[in-house]
């Protein structure tokens, strides 16, 4: 059952090591940038193209991260023409946001936890 | 407003750097565990005695990770005679769940915003 929170019983290791790699690609401050950017963006898809005039930083640097949050499973992406579009995998942010609540918040449905894939 | 979820609108620069400071934290599957461990333990709380039987780590390692996640807000701790007890920040993980939360997954109260120190 991977909607459990964690305060509720302890992690299992494997289960700990697949978190812990989304948490990582989360744990840098571009790509919480970019993530939210990409989420927020018209459509919820947005190309690098979208995205670099909102960062000072280079494109190849910004589609580094996009590419660390894509092996993460937090994004997903699509070439069309001569841009890459990226938008978020909501199931993968279910996943963590149920992992981290508490017992005096709300718990999510059973229903979302369905979409989460194992 | 620090609950509103980061696919609602981009994340501000500051705000992005101290959700990622904490993220960073969870970004490790022993600092993972470790959490989870002390925010199951009976009573909501554990000392380094109750969590090394469930590590193959040095005592001197789980402190370092313990240490890791005190300083990202996440746990709080009290020496108690010879040992340090430690226990969730429930605050710090409500914050992160919502951050996390996508527009189809239940929505935070307002009353568990409100408890978010900003």
């Amino acid at each position: 059952m991977r909607c459990s929170p964690l305060v509720r019983e302890p992690l299992t290791q494997d289960w700990a090591g697949d978190l812990a790699r989304m948490f990582k690609a989360l744990g840098d401050p571009v790509r919480l940038r970019l993530l939210s950017l990409v989420a927020s963006h018209a459509g919820g898809e947005a190309c690098v193209c979208d995205i670099s005039e909102s960062f000072d930083l280079s494109q190849p640097t910004i589609s580094h991260h996009l590419k660390v949050l894509r092996e993460a499973g937090l994004l997903d992406c699509e070439r069309r023409g001569t841009w890459v579009y990226y938008w978020v995998v909501p199931s993968a942010l279910q996943q963590l946001s149920a992992v981290l609540l508490t017992e005096s918040a709300p718990t999510v449905p059973s229903e979302a936890c369905a979409e989460v894939p194992a």
